[in-house]
Protein backbone atom coordinates (compact mmCIF):
# COMPACT_ATOMS: atom_id res chain seq x y z
CA UNK A 1 0.00 0.00 0.00
CA UNK A 2 2.46 2.45 0.89
CA UNK A 3 4.95 1.71 -2.16
CA UNK A 4 2.15 1.95 -4.54
CA UNK A 5 1.32 5.48 -3.03
CA UNK A 6 4.65 6.95 -3.25
CA UNK A 7 4.37 6.15 -7.24
CA UNK A 8 1.53 9.20 -7.57
CA UNK A 9 1.47 10.07 -11.31
CA UNK A 10 0.82 7.68 -14.27
CA UNK A 11 -0.09 4.59 -12.04
CA UNK A 12 -3.29 2.51 -13.29
CA UNK A 13 -3.80 1.62 -9.51
CA UNK A 14 -7.16 2.42 -8.11
CA UNK A 15 -7.35 4.48 -4.94
CA UNK A 16 -8.44 3.75 -1.51
CA UNK A 17 -10.77 5.52 -0.02
CA UNK A 18 -12.42 6.80 3.76
CA UNK A 19 -15.42 8.86 3.16
CA UNK A 20 -15.86 11.54 5.82
CA UNK A 21 -19.09 14.55 6.35
CA UNK A 22 -18.68 17.66 7.06
CA UNK A 23 -21.69 19.70 8.43
CA UNK A 24 -22.03 23.35 7.14
CA UNK A 25 -24.49 24.36 9.64
CA UNK A 26 -25.81 27.91 9.40
CA UNK A 27 -28.51 29.97 11.69
CA UNK A 28 -29.30 33.98 12.29
CA UNK A 29 -29.08 35.49 16.00
CA UNK A 30 -32.19 37.70 14.30
CA UNK A 31 -31.95 39.86 18.06
CA UNK A 32 -28.42 40.90 17.18
CA UNK A 33 -28.26 40.39 13.03
CA UNK A 34 -25.83 37.68 13.08
CA UNK A 35 -24.77 34.89 10.91
CA UNK A 36 -23.16 32.18 12.81
CA UNK A 37 -21.91 29.02 11.48
CA UNK A 38 -21.44 25.88 13.92
CA UNK A 39 -18.04 24.70 14.73
CA UNK A 40 -16.49 22.07 16.84
CA UNK A 41 -13.05 21.66 18.74
CA UNK A 42 -11.22 18.50 16.99
CA UNK A 43 -10.45 16.29 19.78
CA UNK A 44 -7.90 14.38 17.74
CA UNK A 45 -4.73 14.73 15.03
CA UNK A 46 -4.90 15.60 12.45
CA UNK A 47 -5.46 19.49 13.53
CA UNK A 48 -6.14 18.56 17.22
CA UNK A 49 -7.40 21.34 18.83
CA UNK A 50 -8.35 23.32 15.90
CA UNK A 51 -12.17 24.42 15.24
CA UNK A 52 -13.66 22.67 11.93
CA UNK A 53 -16.93 21.81 10.68
CA UNK A 54 -18.78 19.10 13.06
CA UNK A 55 -18.00 15.86 10.45
CA UNK A 56 -17.31 12.05 10.92
CA UNK A 57 -15.92 9.28 8.87
CA UNK A 58 -18.72 6.79 7.24
CA UNK A 59 -19.11 3.39 9.02
CA UNK A 60 -19.79 -0.16 7.68
CA UNK A 61 -23.20 -0.65 7.00
CA UNK A 62 -24.20 3.43 6.98
CA UNK A 63 -25.83 5.95 4.46
CA UNK A 64 -23.33 9.76 4.10
CA UNK A 65 -27.27 11.38 5.19
CA UNK A 66 -27.27 8.80 8.28
CA UNK A 67 -23.43 9.65 8.95
CA UNK A 68 -24.14 13.34 8.75
CA UNK A 69 -27.12 13.12 11.01
CA UNK A 70 -25.17 11.06 13.62
CA UNK A 71 -22.14 13.04 14.08
CA UNK A 72 -24.80 16.11 14.28
CA UNK A 73 -26.93 14.39 16.90
CA UNK A 74 -23.83 14.29 19.45
CA UNK A 75 -23.52 18.13 19.16
CA UNK A 76 -27.21 19.71 18.78
CA UNK A 77 -30.63 19.61 19.49
CA UNK A 78 -32.41 20.93 17.27
CA UNK A 79 -36.25 20.44 15.55
CA UNK A 80 -36.51 20.24 12.17
CA UNK A 81 -32.75 19.66 10.81
CA UNK A 82 -33.00 19.16 7.17
CA UNK A 83 -29.37 18.73 5.48
CA UNK A 84 -29.01 19.14 1.98
CA UNK A 85 -26.08 17.92 0.36
CA UNK A 86 -23.66 21.12 -0.65
CA UNK A 87 -20.36 19.34 -2.56
CA UNK A 88 -17.52 16.69 -2.67
CA UNK A 89 -13.92 17.63 -2.05
CA UNK A 90 -11.89 14.91 -2.83
CA UNK A 91 -8.61 15.61 -4.51
CA UNK A 92 -5.57 13.89 -3.35
CA UNK A 93 -3.63 15.74 -0.53
CA UNK A 94 -6.45 17.33 0.81
CA UNK A 95 -5.60 15.32 4.28
CA UNK A 96 -2.53 14.47 6.29
CA UNK A 97 -3.34 11.59 6.75
CA UNK A 98 -3.11 10.67 2.97
CA UNK A 99 0.30 11.07 3.35
CA UNK A 100 2.36 7.40 2.45
CA UNK A 101 4.12 7.98 5.71
CA UNK A 102 0.79 7.94 7.38
CA UNK A 103 -2.45 5.45 6.36
CA UNK A 104 -2.13 5.90 2.67
CA UNK A 105 -5.25 6.14 2.08
CA UNK A 106 -7.33 9.28 0.37
CA UNK A 107 -10.11 11.15 2.57
CA UNK A 108 -12.74 12.10 0.65
CA UNK A 109 -15.37 14.44 2.32
CA UNK A 110 -19.62 14.90 1.57
CA UNK A 111 -20.46 17.94 2.84
CA UNK A 112 -23.93 19.28 3.99
CA UNK A 113 -26.21 22.27 4.74
CA UNK A 114 -28.74 23.67 6.81
CA UNK A 115 -30.25 26.62 7.77
CA UNK A 116 -31.67 26.20 11.72
CA UNK A 117 -33.36 28.50 13.78
CA UNK A 118 -31.37 29.84 16.31
CA UNK A 119 -33.73 29.94 19.50
CA UNK A 120 -34.93 26.36 19.21
CA UNK A 121 -31.29 24.95 18.42
CA UNK A 122 -29.68 23.70 21.60
CA UNK A 123 -25.85 23.05 21.76
CA UNK A 124 -25.03 20.13 23.54
CA UNK A 125 -22.81 20.85 26.53
CA UNK A 126 -19.77 18.53 26.79
CA UNK A 127 -16.81 18.88 29.59
CA UNK A 128 -14.79 19.99 26.80
CA UNK A 129 -17.02 22.41 25.79
CA UNK A 130 -16.05 21.61 22.65
CA UNK A 131 -19.09 23.19 20.39
CA UNK A 132 -19.78 26.56 19.96
CA UNK A 133 -21.85 29.34 17.48
CA UNK A 134 -18.98 31.61 15.46
CA UNK A 135 -19.87 34.57 13.64
CA UNK A 136 -18.96 34.11 10.19
CA UNK A 137 -16.47 37.25 9.91
CA UNK A 138 -15.03 35.70 13.14
CA UNK A 139 -14.40 32.39 11.74
CA UNK A 140 -11.12 31.14 13.06
CA UNK A 141 -8.03 28.88 10.55
CA UNK A 142 -9.89 25.74 10.20
CA UNK A 143 -8.87 22.55 9.93
CA UNK A 144 -8.18 20.78 6.89
CA UNK A 145 -10.19 22.65 3.88
CA UNK A 146 -12.87 22.95 5.91
CA UNK A 147 -12.47 27.03 5.03
CA UNK A 148 -13.32 26.00 1.51
CA UNK A 149 -15.87 23.90 2.31
CA UNK A 150 -17.65 26.64 4.57
CA UNK A 151 -17.31 29.27 1.45
CA UNK A 152 -19.05 27.01 -0.75
CA UNK A 153 -21.78 26.41 2.17
CA UNK A 154 -22.12 30.11 2.33
CA UNK A 155 -22.68 30.50 -1.42
CA UNK A 156 -25.29 28.01 -1.34
CA UNK A 157 -26.91 29.73 1.46
CA UNK A 158 -26.80 33.50 -0.03
CA UNK A 159 -28.32 31.46 -3.62
CA UNK A 160 -31.11 29.85 -1.93
CA UNK A 161 -31.73 33.02 -0.06
CA UNK A 162 -32.48 34.85 -3.74
CA UNK A 163 -34.33 31.78 -5.21
CA UNK A 164 -36.23 30.02 -2.29
CA UNK A 165 -38.47 30.71 0.39
CA UNK A 166 -35.52 29.25 3.18
CA UNK A 167 -36.01 32.36 4.96
CA UNK A 168 -39.61 31.75 6.53
CA UNK A 169 -38.89 28.65 7.91
CA UNK A 170 -36.43 30.47 10.35
CA UNK A 171 -37.79 33.82 11.23
CA UNK A 172 -40.28 34.12 13.91
CA UNK A 173 -43.94 33.29 12.53
CA UNK A 174 -44.80 37.02 12.48
CA UNK A 175 -42.71 39.21 11.16
CA UNK A 176 -42.34 42.90 9.72
CA UNK A 177 -41.35 43.37 6.24
CA UNK A 178 -38.37 45.15 7.66
CA UNK A 179 -37.78 42.23 10.05
CA UNK A 180 -37.16 40.01 6.78
CA UNK A 181 -35.08 42.85 4.89
CA UNK A 182 -33.33 42.92 7.81
CA UNK A 183 -32.30 38.86 7.62
CA UNK A 184 -31.99 38.81 4.28
CA UNK A 185 -29.44 41.98 4.91
CA UNK A 186 -27.51 39.70 7.86
CA UNK A 187 -26.64 37.10 5.50
CA UNK A 188 -26.29 39.05 2.41
CA UNK A 189 -25.16 42.41 3.22
CA UNK A 190 -25.83 45.69 3.50
CA UNK A 191 -27.98 47.37 0.47
CA UNK A 192 -28.03 43.81 -0.88
CA UNK A 193 -31.03 45.40 -2.49
CA UNK A 194 -33.68 49.13 -2.51
CA UNK A 195 -35.61 48.18 0.50
CA UNK A 196 -38.93 49.83 -1.16
CA UNK A 197 -37.61 47.09 -4.39
CA UNK A 198 -37.24 44.18 -1.89
CA UNK A 199 -41.00 44.96 -0.59
CA UNK A 200 -42.90 45.22 -3.44
CA UNK A 201 -40.77 42.37 -4.84
CA UNK A 202 -42.05 40.11 -2.04
CA UNK A 203 -45.37 41.32 -1.80
CA UNK A 204 -46.35 41.00 -5.49
CA UNK A 205 -44.99 37.62 -5.44
CA UNK A 206 -48.78 36.95 -3.36
CA UNK A 207 -47.62 34.53 -0.43
CA UNK A 208 -47.02 37.44 2.63
CA UNK A 209 -50.62 37.67 4.66
CA UNK A 210 -50.75 40.94 6.00
CA UNK A 211 -51.88 39.96 9.93
CA UNK A 212 -53.84 43.18 10.25
CA UNK A 213 -51.70 43.94 13.12
CA UNK A 214 -49.26 46.75 13.42
CA UNK A 215 -46.35 46.63 15.87
CA UNK A 216 -43.85 49.32 16.80
CA UNK A 217 -40.07 48.32 16.70
CA UNK A 218 -37.77 51.00 18.70
CA UNK A 219 -38.64 54.50 17.95
CA UNK A 220 -40.02 53.17 13.93
CA UNK A 221 -43.60 54.26 12.44
CA UNK A 222 -45.88 51.36 13.50
CA UNK A 223 -45.74 48.37 11.04
CA UNK A 224 -47.93 45.42 9.96
CA UNK A 225 -46.88 41.68 11.16
CA UNK A 226 -47.03 39.33 8.24
CA UNK A 227 -46.75 35.27 8.22
CA UNK A 228 -45.44 33.35 5.15
CA UNK A 229 -48.53 31.78 3.24
CA UNK A 230 -47.54 28.56 2.46
CA UNK A 231 -50.89 27.84 0.84
CA UNK A 232 -50.65 30.62 -1.62
CA UNK A 233 -47.36 29.64 -2.09
CA UNK A 234 -47.89 25.45 -3.05
CA UNK A 235 -48.83 26.82 -7.05
CA UNK A 236 -45.72 28.45 -7.33
CA UNK A 237 -43.57 25.84 -5.89
CA UNK A 238 -41.77 24.84 -8.80
CA UNK A 239 -41.65 28.22 -10.79
CA UNK A 240 -38.53 29.68 -11.20
CA UNK A 241 -38.68 33.52 -9.07
CA UNK A 242 -36.62 35.49 -7.46
CA UNK A 243 -36.68 36.93 -4.15
CA UNK A 244 -34.51 39.86 -4.28
CA UNK B 1 -12.78 -7.11 5.94
CA UNK B 2 -15.51 -9.98 4.87
CA UNK B 3 -15.99 -11.00 8.33
CA UNK B 4 -16.46 -7.32 9.43
CA UNK B 5 -18.57 -6.26 6.57
CA UNK B 6 -21.10 -9.39 7.38
CA UNK B 7 -21.55 -7.47 10.42
CA UNK B 8 -23.45 -4.50 8.54
CA UNK B 9 -25.31 -2.79 11.29
CA UNK B 10 -24.27 -1.34 15.03
CA UNK B 11 -20.60 -1.73 13.75
CA UNK B 12 -18.48 1.11 14.27
CA UNK B 13 -16.11 -0.04 11.95
CA UNK B 14 -14.96 2.35 9.36
CA UNK B 15 -16.00 1.69 5.48
CA UNK B 16 -13.65 1.01 3.18
CA UNK B 17 -14.57 2.53 0.09
CA UNK B 18 -13.82 2.82 -4.18
CA UNK B 19 -15.05 6.25 -5.59
CA UNK B 20 -16.23 6.46 -9.30
CA UNK B 21 -17.20 9.23 -11.30
CA UNK B 22 -20.08 9.10 -13.58
CA UNK B 23 -20.91 11.82 -16.48
CA UNK B 24 -24.63 13.10 -17.17
CA UNK B 25 -23.67 14.44 -20.70
CA UNK B 26 -26.52 16.00 -22.64
CA UNK B 27 -26.77 17.64 -25.86
CA UNK B 28 -29.49 18.93 -28.27
CA UNK B 29 -29.98 18.05 -31.92
CA UNK B 30 -31.78 21.27 -32.91
CA UNK B 31 -32.12 20.09 -36.33
CA UNK B 32 -34.96 17.48 -34.75
CA UNK B 33 -35.83 19.06 -31.67
CA UNK B 34 -34.34 16.14 -29.84
CA UNK B 35 -32.78 16.06 -26.29
CA UNK B 36 -29.94 13.42 -25.99
CA UNK B 37 -28.12 11.80 -23.30
CA UNK B 38 -24.47 10.16 -23.78
CA UNK B 39 -24.75 6.65 -22.75
CA UNK B 40 -21.42 3.69 -22.81
CA UNK B 41 -22.04 0.18 -23.05
CA UNK B 42 -20.52 -1.69 -20.34
CA UNK B 43 -17.45 -4.05 -21.04
CA UNK B 44 -16.94 -5.93 -17.49
CA UNK B 45 -18.99 -6.97 -15.23
CA UNK B 46 -21.18 -6.09 -13.03
CA UNK B 47 -23.84 -4.86 -15.81
CA UNK B 48 -21.87 -6.39 -18.31
CA UNK B 49 -23.27 -5.36 -22.05
CA UNK B 50 -26.00 -2.82 -20.15
CA UNK B 51 -25.97 0.65 -21.26
CA UNK B 52 -24.66 3.10 -18.32
CA UNK B 53 -23.19 6.78 -17.85
CA UNK B 54 -19.94 6.94 -19.08
CA UNK B 55 -17.30 6.57 -15.45
CA UNK B 56 -14.45 5.13 -14.39
CA UNK B 57 -13.21 4.08 -10.91
CA UNK B 58 -10.55 7.21 -9.20
CA UNK B 59 -7.05 6.06 -9.60
CA UNK B 60 -4.02 6.62 -7.01
CA UNK B 61 -2.90 10.43 -7.27
CA UNK B 62 -6.08 11.28 -9.54
CA UNK B 63 -8.49 14.30 -8.97
CA UNK B 64 -12.06 13.42 -9.66
CA UNK B 65 -12.30 15.94 -12.07
CA UNK B 66 -9.31 14.25 -13.61
CA UNK B 67 -10.90 10.99 -13.35
CA UNK B 68 -14.10 12.75 -15.08
CA UNK B 69 -11.80 13.95 -18.09
CA UNK B 70 -9.95 11.13 -18.65
CA UNK B 71 -12.94 8.83 -19.09
CA UNK B 72 -14.73 11.39 -21.63
CA UNK B 73 -11.66 11.74 -23.56
CA UNK B 74 -12.03 8.32 -24.39
CA UNK B 75 -14.71 8.30 -25.99
CA UNK B 76 -15.70 11.83 -27.02
CA UNK B 77 -14.29 14.78 -29.01
CA UNK B 78 -15.68 18.26 -28.12
CA UNK B 79 -14.59 22.14 -27.50
CA UNK B 80 -15.78 23.68 -24.05
CA UNK B 81 -16.04 20.81 -22.06
CA UNK B 82 -17.34 21.92 -18.50
CA UNK B 83 -18.20 19.59 -16.49
CA UNK B 84 -19.74 20.33 -13.50
CA UNK B 85 -20.17 18.41 -10.19
CA UNK B 86 -23.86 17.40 -10.18
CA UNK B 87 -24.62 14.71 -6.88
CA UNK B 88 -22.56 11.99 -4.62
CA UNK B 89 -24.56 8.62 -4.44
CA UNK B 90 -23.03 6.46 -1.98
CA UNK B 91 -25.99 4.43 0.05
CA UNK B 92 -24.56 0.97 1.14
CA UNK B 93 -25.97 -2.07 -1.33
CA UNK B 94 -25.44 0.54 -4.66
CA UNK B 95 -23.04 -1.93 -5.89
CA UNK B 96 -23.41 -5.58 -5.81
CA UNK B 97 -19.50 -5.65 -5.70
CA UNK B 98 -20.17 -3.74 -2.59
CA UNK B 99 -21.47 -7.50 -1.14
CA UNK B 100 -19.40 -9.48 1.13
CA UNK B 101 -18.83 -12.34 -1.37
CA UNK B 102 -17.56 -9.81 -3.72
CA UNK B 103 -14.81 -7.45 -2.48
CA UNK B 104 -16.87 -6.39 0.36
CA UNK B 105 -15.65 -2.33 -0.41
CA UNK B 106 -18.74 0.45 -1.18
CA UNK B 107 -18.55 2.06 -4.04
CA UNK B 108 -19.01 5.89 -4.11
CA UNK B 109 -20.20 7.88 -7.66
CA UNK B 110 -19.39 11.45 -7.87
CA UNK B 111 -21.71 12.46 -10.79
CA UNK B 112 -20.82 15.51 -13.09
CA UNK B 113 -22.98 17.35 -15.48
CA UNK B 114 -22.36 19.00 -18.91
CA UNK B 115 -24.53 20.69 -21.68
CA UNK B 116 -22.81 20.02 -24.87
CA UNK B 117 -23.09 20.97 -28.81
CA UNK B 118 -24.67 18.66 -30.76
CA UNK B 119 -22.51 19.74 -33.85
CA UNK B 120 -19.06 19.86 -32.45
CA UNK B 121 -19.17 16.36 -30.55
CA UNK B 122 -17.88 14.09 -32.21
CA UNK B 123 -18.31 10.33 -30.89
CA UNK B 124 -14.43 8.02 -30.96
CA UNK B 125 -15.78 5.04 -32.63
CA UNK B 126 -14.49 1.65 -31.09
CA UNK B 127 -14.48 -1.65 -32.68
CA UNK B 128 -17.32 -2.65 -30.29
CA UNK B 129 -19.24 0.65 -30.61
CA UNK B 130 -19.96 0.88 -27.38
CA UNK B 131 -20.96 5.31 -27.09
CA UNK B 132 -24.06 6.63 -28.36
CA UNK B 133 -26.53 9.75 -27.91
CA UNK B 134 -29.92 8.31 -26.62
CA UNK B 135 -33.05 10.04 -26.68
CA UNK B 136 -34.09 10.69 -23.08
CA UNK B 137 -37.58 9.07 -23.61
CA UNK B 138 -35.98 6.31 -25.09
CA UNK B 139 -33.32 5.29 -22.21
CA UNK B 140 -33.42 1.81 -21.82
CA UNK B 141 -33.05 0.47 -18.00
CA UNK B 142 -29.17 1.07 -17.10
CA UNK B 143 -26.44 -0.04 -14.88
CA UNK B 144 -26.61 0.53 -11.35
CA UNK B 145 -28.52 3.27 -9.91
CA UNK B 146 -27.09 5.45 -13.38
CA UNK B 147 -31.61 6.07 -13.83
CA UNK B 148 -31.35 7.77 -10.40
CA UNK B 149 -28.08 10.50 -11.04
CA UNK B 150 -29.68 10.78 -14.51
CA UNK B 151 -33.28 11.97 -13.24
CA UNK B 152 -30.88 14.25 -10.89
CA UNK B 153 -29.32 15.72 -14.01
CA UNK B 154 -32.43 16.17 -16.19
CA UNK B 155 -33.82 18.22 -13.38
CA UNK B 156 -30.10 20.23 -12.97
CA UNK B 157 -30.31 20.91 -16.57
CA UNK B 158 -33.86 22.05 -16.37
CA UNK B 159 -33.01 24.46 -13.81
CA UNK B 160 -30.08 25.58 -15.33
CA UNK B 161 -32.18 26.54 -17.86
CA UNK B 162 -34.27 28.57 -15.57
CA UNK B 163 -31.62 30.54 -14.01
CA UNK B 164 -28.88 30.66 -15.81
CA UNK B 165 -28.15 31.27 -19.88
CA UNK B 166 -26.68 27.92 -20.71
CA UNK B 167 -28.66 27.71 -23.74
CA UNK B 168 -26.44 30.31 -25.45
CA UNK B 169 -23.72 28.78 -25.14
CA UNK B 170 -24.68 25.56 -27.13
CA UNK B 171 -27.29 27.61 -30.03
CA UNK B 172 -26.33 28.36 -32.79
CA UNK B 173 -24.18 32.40 -32.60
CA UNK B 174 -27.23 33.75 -34.51
CA UNK B 175 -30.96 32.52 -33.71
CA UNK B 176 -34.43 33.51 -33.83
CA UNK B 177 -36.55 34.11 -30.55
CA UNK B 178 -38.79 31.17 -32.41
CA UNK B 179 -35.95 28.85 -32.29
CA UNK B 180 -34.77 29.88 -28.79
CA UNK B 181 -38.29 29.05 -27.48
CA UNK B 182 -37.55 25.84 -29.31
CA UNK B 183 -34.54 25.06 -27.76
CA UNK B 184 -36.36 25.46 -24.31
CA UNK B 185 -39.48 23.10 -25.77
CA UNK B 186 -37.26 20.48 -26.29
CA UNK B 187 -35.94 20.50 -22.56
CA UNK B 188 -39.00 21.81 -20.68
CA UNK B 189 -41.50 20.08 -22.39
CA UNK B 190 -44.47 21.89 -24.54
CA UNK B 191 -46.09 24.36 -23.09
CA UNK B 192 -43.25 25.22 -20.87
CA UNK B 193 -44.35 29.08 -21.27
CA UNK B 194 -46.40 31.02 -23.13
CA UNK B 195 -44.59 32.20 -26.22
CA UNK B 196 -45.01 35.94 -25.83
CA UNK B 197 -44.19 35.79 -22.14
CA UNK B 198 -41.33 33.97 -22.38
CA UNK B 199 -40.48 36.70 -25.58
CA UNK B 200 -41.07 40.19 -23.72
CA UNK B 201 -39.41 38.53 -20.58
CA UNK B 202 -36.09 37.66 -22.80
CA UNK B 203 -36.28 40.74 -24.37
CA UNK B 204 -36.33 42.71 -21.48
CA UNK B 205 -33.46 41.52 -19.78
CA UNK B 206 -31.47 43.61 -22.05
CA UNK B 207 -28.66 40.67 -23.60
CA UNK B 208 -30.68 40.02 -26.58
CA UNK B 209 -29.07 41.88 -29.57
CA UNK B 210 -31.38 42.19 -33.21
CA UNK B 211 -28.26 41.97 -35.95
CA UNK B 212 -30.77 43.58 -38.03
CA UNK B 213 -31.35 40.62 -40.54
CA UNK B 214 -34.40 38.80 -40.96
CA UNK B 215 -34.68 34.89 -42.17
CA UNK B 216 -37.56 33.05 -43.18
CA UNK B 217 -38.02 29.52 -41.45
CA UNK B 218 -40.63 27.04 -43.61
CA UNK B 219 -43.78 28.71 -43.91
CA UNK B 220 -43.33 31.35 -41.49
CA UNK B 221 -43.23 35.30 -41.41
CA UNK B 222 -39.65 36.47 -41.81
CA UNK B 223 -38.32 36.67 -38.13
CA UNK B 224 -35.92 38.76 -36.54
CA UNK B 225 -31.84 37.38 -36.02
CA UNK B 226 -30.34 37.33 -32.46
CA UNK B 227 -27.26 36.72 -30.80
CA UNK B 228 -26.23 36.61 -27.16
CA UNK B 229 -24.34 39.53 -26.02
CA UNK B 230 -21.85 38.68 -22.89
CA UNK B 231 -20.59 42.48 -22.86
CA UNK B 232 -24.63 43.38 -22.13
CA UNK B 233 -24.85 40.02 -19.88
CA UNK B 234 -21.65 41.12 -17.57
CA UNK B 235 -23.67 43.49 -15.25
CA UNK B 236 -26.08 41.03 -14.84
CA UNK B 237 -24.26 37.92 -14.18
CA UNK B 238 -24.32 37.90 -10.31
CA UNK B 239 -27.88 39.27 -10.12
CA UNK B 240 -30.53 36.61 -9.34
CA UNK B 241 -32.96 36.37 -12.57
CA UNK B 242 -35.00 33.91 -14.17
CA UNK B 243 -35.25 33.54 -18.11
CA UNK B 244 -39.02 31.60 -18.18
Amino acid sequence: MTESNTNRVNTKVLADFKVGVDNVIFSVDTKQNRLLVLLSKRKEEPFQGYWGLPGTLVRQGESLEQAAYRILAEKIRVKNLYLEQLYTFAGPNRDPRESPHSFGVRYLSVSYFALVRFEEAELIPEPSNNITWYMIEKVPQLAFDHHQILQYGYQRLRNKLEYSPIAFEVLPELFTLSDLYQFYETILGNNFSDYSNFRNRLLKLGFLLDMGIKVTRGAGRPASLYRFDPVAFAPLKDKPMVFI
